[in-house]
């Protein structure tokens, strides 16, 4: 058995409209940064997760990605491991 | 003046309790994931700029960070930049 931190990035799908993104690129402009031409905001998931192979975390990960971290009908996912 | 994409991860300081990554943690451990040891949830957000050089874009977006992004009290910031 190892440890692995694993991180998991959860986006909006680019066909999604994101209002929180919005908010924050409006946000950004009223304080004086009107370089910003888009914004969008995701989540940042990290786990601690002890298993015996990299592959069997990744696909672990993968099924809690769809069962529970992400939603798979506006968002994707992307998980990266370290041992 | 170039598009630079930017992701800035804004995570919870160590130190500062996390009661998402709790409530992720625990909705794993009920859904059968029990190798998930430890869970923490922050921020991905993903800017595009226009802006004349790299360090312009890094001094502008620590700024951002600083004012609107994160909250330094309890969170620490990571930016990334890609041209």
């Amino acid at each position: 058995m190892k440890e692995f931190k694993v991180k998991v990035e959860v986006r909006l799908k680019p066909v999604v409209l994101d209002p929180q993104g919005k908010s924050v690129l409006s946000a950004l402009a009223n304080l004086g940064f009107e370089e910003v031409r888009d914004a969008r905001v995701g989540k940042l998931i990290e786990l601690r997760i002890r298993d015996g192979s990299a592959e069997s975390v990744r696909n672990r990960v993968d099924e809690m990605c769809r069962k529970l971290l992400s939603n798979p009908v506006i968002e994707d996912f992307v998980v990266n491991i370290e041992e």
